[in-house]
Formats: structure tokens, C-alpha cells, sequence
């Protein structure tokens, strides 16, 4: 068996020399250290001797997720600051519940296209495209998939009596999210201002102020 | 109501001078046009006038998907081939049927990361990273997510006695598969390279090859 | 001046050997052909030979642009689907005039950054940004720059008693434009679904469609 | 009221909770810690609790910039480096002032392409292209564009009796900037150097090093 | 042998419905038709029944290449338009073959860097670096690698007595060529053009025109 | 020389204002700092004052490089964390010598694209496409250069009598590799998990576990 003892002896020896050494090892993977600044590129690696199989799982989408009650759904996200693993990989995601009557508020990823699949139950699904400035819509069932391309108003809302689940993801491992009535009405943007760049009438303004705690 | 009426005028003279004219709609999606030839950076658009809610959805996952048998799984994908919405937008997914028992053979996408999400049952789930060599395996519950980076070596198997149905996305619209087996066994490579190149037997390689259906 | 003949026939016989064949050009430039269907990366390139100096110029911005009363502005945009020289290469301009009282209303562009610059007058210019859904607002005045990020909700409005003049430039051929007030009210998405993904009033929404043009 | 404060409960738990942490806002912006080392993505990003809306505006184009005496021009840029809140996000932009009788020198931009709009007056303005070795020339007066592709040789000149001003953007957030005259005759390249891979004469190169102030 | 059969004809059922189509094979290679037009991300792709292992074989570094006799070097390239199984796969190669007191003209690669390996004989090799304006040169002996950062100018010359050979390779499949006295003196850009934006004397351009080949 | 004085003293000013200073250097080049941490674009920039010409120098391929030697080959590599200067450059380097009898085994880059070039002797190359799975391959002599696109697995063996040597090039500064032997027999994938994702008889994987050094 000199041929085996040979080759082992090679590989060995190599292990430390060619691209093995956990130097490289950014190029396979590299778990964000998300104690150290980001760049815009993503964060810095946490060192490679320290990474275990539990730096590529995540297993917070199993449970129920944030409520947000008023519209009845429930939101769990698996982004690079929930799921450090997915650092600079291009892909991410998130999981919601909607109980009949419920409905995702109007909002977009500035940083990247939503997939979206029903894992049970039933939602409406639309975007509005930004250059045509039209309205896709479709019903969606359990096994379904609709692509929301990236930047684009998008929303769902429940279809039928059934709880609906669907898990969403994304083109980027931090796709971002910007939820219109947030936006509009969740932080101190003035109501003139609001008023001036939406023609939405101020007393409608201050009405959703109050409710989601916007101030000036 | 003479202010909507300008307005009103304005928006329409405006739909054909801004950048709202179809032209310009490549940026919001390109839905694939796969009759037409592909370039480096995906098909080239179908007309955006031709263009409906459908083009954006797929309903191809509801479906149990190709039978692999011998593996006692199912699967089924949803990449720019099958999903031409998905053209540009850097997303696809697969969904697989695993009965007890199954496993995905070891395989890698040369394009792409995978994120692979238990949508029920439980499967063991592993890839090899290439710079370490190091193995990185997790069971994995309904609700559970693991991060396989882009091309390297990965595979699942059955855990425990129910089906297992799980949802993939990949951080690419075409993220390319190739399967070990199918590389090794199932195509005109020669017996005597395989053995060369990997130091199977040739016993071996020729039992696999008849399996799988590969000649020379 | 043997040398130099030498050196001539060198160079002549040399431009059809070297990479500087037309067929290369694409690397230096693509001017659009926007007869032809676009792809994610662009459109075809015109061919080589049929290039003149005009293709690098575009003389549109020097005229006051589309109006758009009610907002007291007018706009023009030197797009890929305008200006097709600028295809492949990165970069887009909007030019936009303002008098007292005007404003742009509330938009973003899906596909990339703005950097906006007050050639004459004055302006406030604000953006909400995403995730801390904070409002980031500066009075600009002549020669000063603002960065608005990719894909997020920006505006501006007329400050002071003279008319503005502002050039703005993105990170992007074909960055996009999704005007909210369009999306929301000058297309069919119904009164109903508005409702419910923004908690706009429906009497609020039925006002705004009117005078924005939306059916539904 | 209780259904809105219902949901101000919901928004306030869920900003803790969804993708609406700090962390995750370098997705939207990341304005360079010029302090810190770059990276080949960029500078890593200033804590997100210190940023303010100064962070996104830049004055320094205001001024008429460092003036380049025998060139008769003065130049200004907002670059990462100068204007950190670029960081990241593939722009940046110049100013530039041209009396009559000026010229930008001949040079490059080795990262990215710029875009140049004439503010007032009137340039030439020239670029070469590499593979066709062609010279593309146009006058632009005020508000004409002119695009000059990535990495390859362009110049400006004075055209008629009035003070010129153009604003120029980059695809870039640090497009680079090689000028000829300095690349040649402003270091310590040895004459000899210069004269055979330039073919200049060794006299020419001495004289215009003293002029530059090269060495060797 | 049930199970051989079995997964045969799994296999075989697999074939055209997984993602194993021809119209999938693009993310893996794409060659480039050249008869049709480029696109800013390459060409449009062959047919990949058509596609044989000749398509990603390039024969013609074999040979001497293209004389440059005043230079003393001859040059052959592998860039998507000689070697069309390059395109969109980012990599490119050319060989140089240098006799003593031969140089390479100063130039730059627009769209890449450079990678230069000395296969036999000596070289000196520099490149002047853009920001810093300075000269970074060494002397390279058979097996020395040295890297030229991409858009900036660089050179070599001979050193020593004996032919060297050099293979380079490329960060792009089509990474441009500019070489100085070709943009200054081989065209049409006018003396007194070239004078104003490189402070060359017009006699020194009058000679060297005479000596490339330009004209005006 | 009042003209060159005046010249000078306003580069020697611009040399501190223009986009000169060492900070805007990351553009130009970022020398890997090894001892910091890398992020998924690369690593953080050795400081511009301390680089000097050997850093953009390797002359690790001019030695023989590790021996493998039961597969008859010797392995040089310069990707980043050998040669520090191709930081973010997207290129990288490897040298093998084999003797006759000799082969590299079957591996793949996941994330670049190959580019080989025969520098001597003789070797067949192949590779095996993923969608079609069909096997290009081809001998190759000096001179000679084949492409291996990127994540796919590919070979060479020995041809012919004489040593061969191959210079390859990446189309990444940190291409990775796994070696299909490795990743299977010389890590602790359980020999049953190999049977059950390959197929691979457990006496043969046991086999060679032995052979290279593998546990479990």
C-alpha cells in the first residue's frame, strides 16, 4: 500500500499550500461578523475556524413572527443581520401569515426582486411597474410562485376564509423594505410636506399620522 | 375642478415623453423570449405590450414534479427556461418531493447560491465546502433554512418516517445543476478517465456506468 | 525614413490583426439599436461603422421639457430609450425646471442612484430612507449636490421666490421612475385594493383618481 | 381609537424587530469611515445612529475649485473621498470652469464612464476611441451632453469668448483620473523610458519634465 | 437489475424536463455568434447543438502573431472575437514575443487588468498608477508574474540578450486595447488639437503623425 | 520659464486637492492586508504609502510548486492570499508541471471560469458540461489554450513522453477548487451518506477513505 501511503503524504503536505488554507476560504463562504462595520459590499468574515454547520441554518421562520395586528398578518425575515450565513450570497428571506381580511401593506425592496410562494392557503398578489405604470395582478393558490421585480410597488391581500402562508425570497441577502404608510406617515416628514408631494389632502394626513405615530 | 383637468392633461402628454414609454420597461422586467437566442446576460425581452399578469406568475411547482425514482424523490423547477419572467432578475426556485428513504444525489450549481427551506417532514442536509473540505451537515425541521453556498457539493437525505417537501431559491435565474453522477456515469467519458481522474475502480465505474446509462 | 515606412506597414497591416477589429467595439461602446428587442444588459449595439460623433451627444435637455403644470415643473431625461449612446455604460441624466411653488412629487427609481445638483436657484430636497424610515432633508442652493440612494422615496420642492434649475444624474442607463401618485391613482388598481394595502381613505382615493385619471 | 392603537403598538415591536434594525441599513446607504481601510467594494460604512442629512450633501462644488493656472481651467470633484456619502453607490461628479483659451489635458478615466453637461458657454469635446483608434468631436454649448465611455482618452477645449462651466457625473463613486501630461513627464519615469515605449523625442520629453516637474 | 432499469428510464424522463434543456446551457458556456450584433453583455450565443469541443479551443498563440517590426515584437490575442467560447466568461489571453531592444508601447486595457507571466527570457514591466501618479516597475524573469491594475498605463521593455516570451491574460473576455501614439498620431485628431491637450510641440506631432500614419 | 514655473506650482497645489491623495487610491489597486479581515468582496487595502513595485510582482511559479505526487503533478497558485496585489482585481494565476503518466483529478473553481495555456509538452483537457452533460474534450499542444467555464467539472492527463507545462489563468482573484476525491474520501463524510448521495459501493468508498486519508 506504498501508493496510499505516498498520496497521503502528498495530500498532507498540501493542505497547507495550495488554496486550502483558510485564508481562501472567503470565496466559499464568508458569515458575516455583524459585531465589525459593513461595507457596501457586505461584512467582514468571522474567522473560518470558528464557523460550524449552525452558521449555515436558521430556524427563526418556524415560529409565528412579528405581528402586525391591524393588518393581520405575521412576518419572520431571514435577512444578513437575522442569518449572519447568508453574507454576501445574493439570496434571502422571509415568511408570512395572513389570517382572512389580512393584507400586506404597499411596499418595495430598493435592493432586490421578490419571489413569492404559497406555501398554503390563498392571496392576491400585485405589483405596479414602475415604467408602464400598470397593474399585474393574480390570484394566488398553494404550490404558486409570482416574481416582484426589484424597486416596484408591490402588495398582497387574503383571498378566501383559509390562513394563508408564503414564503418570499430575494435577489440580495439584504433586499431592504420600504413600506409606504411608514414612509408617509411613521415618521416627522411635515404634513405640508407630505401634502405638497403627494396632493394627499392634509386632513388625511394627520388622521394616519396619528394612527401609525408619525409627529409633525 | 379646473386643476385636475391640467392634470389630468399633463399626465397623459407626459406618459409618452417621460420615461414611461414601453422603450424604456427593460429596467422593470424583461420577460424572456426564449425563442429568441440568449445572450451572456439572459433572452432578449418579449415585447412589453404583449405582456400580462400571467407572464409573471408559475404555477409549475403545485404539481409532484419529475420522478427520480431511484432516489425516491421528485422535483420540480422554476428557473428562466420553464419561468421566463424570472429573465434578469437574479431568482428561480426548485421544489422536491422526498419520500422516506430518498435523497438528492450530490450535486452543485456552478451559478448560484441555494437556500433551501422545509416546507414539511425533515431532511438531513449537507455540503462541502471547497477551500476546507470541511463537512457541514444539519437536520432540518418544517420551518428551518440552510444556506448551501454557490458551487460546491451538496446533498440531503430522508430523516426520520414522513415525506419531506422542501422549497429552493437560488441566487440566480439559471443557476445551472450539475449532478455527480449523471457527470460521472451517464455520458461518453471513458471508463479509463474516470478512473484516472478520480482513481475509482474500473470495476466500479463500469457498474455505475450501466446503471446510470453512460457508454465508453 | 526607412524606419517609419517600416513602422507604417507594421501599423496598417496590424489594425485588422489586433483587437481592433469593429467586431471588438463593444467594449469601448454600444450605441443602442432600439429597433431591436432589448436584453437585461442593454440593447444591441448599432454597428461600428455607422457610429458618428452624434451618437456620444444628445441636445435634448437644453429645451425646457415636458411640463407637468399642476407640480409646476418640467422635466427632460437623457435615457438609454433617448440618448442610446449611453447603453452599457452606467450613467443617465434628468434635467428639471421649477417655479416658486412647484415640486417633483414623491417617486424612486427602481434601478439606481440619484445625484442631484442646483445649477440655479433653490430647492429642498429630502429623502425617507428605508430601514430606519428616517427623513433626510437639505435646503440646496446653487452649485450644491445631494445623493438620493438607489430605490428609495426622494422629493423636492421650490424654496424662495426664483425659478430652479436642477441636474440631476444616476448610477444607471435606465434607472427607472415610479411617481407614487401615478402608481396610486392613474391606473386601475380599484379603490377597494387601494384601501386596503395603504389605509387611504376611499373617499380620498376616489378624489385622487379623478384628477389623476384612474379607473377602477 | 383602539384600532390605532393597535397598530402603533404593532409598528413600534415591529422596528425592533423587521429588517428595520440598524444594521441592516448599509442595504440603503453607507457613508464611508474614511478613517478605515477601503476595501475593493468601497470604504466600511459610518455607524448608522450618527448620520444626518449632511451626510448626503456636498457644498464643494460651490466654490470655483483649485485652478490649473497654464490649463486655464479650475477644477472641483466630488468623489468618495471627498463627499463620503457616494460611498457605495456607483456616482460621483466634477465641476469644472474653463476661461477662454483653455483645455482639459488629454486623459483617462480608468474606472468608470463620464457623463458631461455643459452648464453655460461653449467646449469642444473630443474622445478616442480604442478599438476604431476613431476621434469622436462635438461643440456642445449650454445644455448639451456629450458621453465619454469608460477608460479611454478624451479632452476638452475652449470654444468661443466666454467663460465656460460644465458639470460632469461618473459611474463611479472613484472613477480614477489619469492625465497624460502628468503620467509622462510629472514622475520619476527615466526619459530614456519615455522615448521607447512613446517614440518621443528624448528632447521633447526632457523639456516638458521640466515643465512638469518629472525627475529622471 | 430492476433498479439499473428503473433509474435508467428515470434518467432518461429526467433529461428534457429538469433543468437540463439546451435552452438552459447558457449559464454554463455561451458561445458567441459573431454574425450577430453584440449586445453591452456579449454576444448572442450558438445554438448549443451546434457546439463542439473545437468551440472552446483556441489554436492561434501557437503561432508567431502580428509583426509590429518597429517595436521589435509580435503580438497574438485570444479575445471573444478570435475565441468566441469566451464570451461572457470574463477571461481573455495574448502572447507577446519580444527580441532584444524591443519594447511594448505605452498603452491601457479599458475594460480590464492585466496579468502578464514571463514564459522565457527577461522583461522589464511598469505601469503608472492613476491616483498616485507613480511608476511601479520590475525586472521579470521566466516564471515572474506581475499584475497591471486595470485602465492605467503600462509598458515593457527588453532586457537583457535574449528573446523573451510572455503570455498575459485578462480580467475580461474583451478588455480593450489604447495604445498611446496609435490615439495621438495614427488618426485624425488635428496637430494642433494634440498640442493643446498634451503640451507636445507641433513639430514633435507633425513627425511622429508622419511616422504612424495620421493625418491633419 | 515663467510659464513652466506657474504650471508647476499649480500641479504641485493640485497634487493635495485633486483626486490624487492616497485615499482615492482603492480605485487604482487595494494590496491585500491579509492580517485583516476579509469581506465578501475582498480584503481591506494595505495602507497606499507603504506599497511599493513588489507588490504587484509574484515569483512563486518560478519554483515547482507542491507535488501530488501519486497524481504525477506539481501545483503552483497565485491567487490572493499568496499574492496579495490582485486584491479585487479578478485574476489569479496557476502553474503545473506533469509528468508523463500524470493528471490532475476531476475538480472544479466555483467561482471562476479557467483559462489554460500549454506552455510545453502535451495534455489531454476536458470538461463536462452541467445542463447538457456532455463531455468537451481536446489535446492539447504548446501553445495551445482551451477555457473551462466556470463551476464545472473538468481534467487534464497526461500526453504523450515529455513533462508537460500549463500556466492557467481565473477569471477571479480567489477562484476556489474542490477536488472531487477530496470532498468524497479525505474528509469525515460518512462513508453511508457517500453510498446513499452517490451511489458509490461502500467497500470501494472505504477504499478510498483509506487512500486518502478520510474518517467516518
Amino acid at each position: 500500500m506504498a501508493k496510499a501511503e505516498l498520496l497521503l503524504l502528498a495530500v498532507v503536505s498540501t493542505l497547507s499550500v495550495l488554496p486550502f488554507s483558510s485564508l481562501a476560504v472567503y470565496q466559499d463562504f464568508c458569515i458575516a461578523d455583524l459585531a465589525a462595520s459593513a461595507t457596501p459590499g457586505g461584512y467582514p468574515c468571522k474567522p473560518a475556524k470558528d464557523v460550524t454547520a449552525d452558521d449555515f441554518h436558521y430556524g427563526g421562520l418556524g415560529s409565528p413572527g412579528t405581528a402586525l395586528k391591524p393588518f393581520k398578518i405575521s412576518l419572520g425575515s431571514a435577512i444578513v443581520t437575522t442569518f449572519p450565513g447568508l453574507n454576501g450570497l445574493g439570496i434571502s428571506a422571509a415568511r408570512m401569515v395572513m389570517v382572512p381580511g389580512g393584507a400586506t401593506p404597499l411596499h418595495s425592496h430598493p435592493g432586490g426582486t421578490e419571489l413569492i410562494y404559497v406555501v398554503e392557503g390563498s392571496v392576491v398578489s400585485g405589483f405596479i411597474s414602475a415604467a408602464l405604470n400598470r397593474v399585474y395582478t393574480k390570484t394566488l393558490y398553494a404550490g404558486d410562485l409570482m416574481v416582484l421585480p426589484r424597486g416596484q410597488l408591490h402588495f398582497q391581500y387574503s383571498h378566501g376564509n383559509a390562513t394563508a402562508v408564503t414564503l418570499s425570497s430575494f435577489s440580495s441577502d439584504n433586499p431592504g423594505l420600504q413600506i409606504l404608510d411608514f414612509a408617509l406617515f411613521a415618521n416627522d416628514l411635515p404634513t405640508e410636506v407630505v401634502n405638497k408631494v403627494t396632493t394627499l389632502d392634509e386632513l388625511q394626513v394627520i388622521k394616519l399620522k396619528a394612527l401609525f405615530g408619525g409627529r409633525g
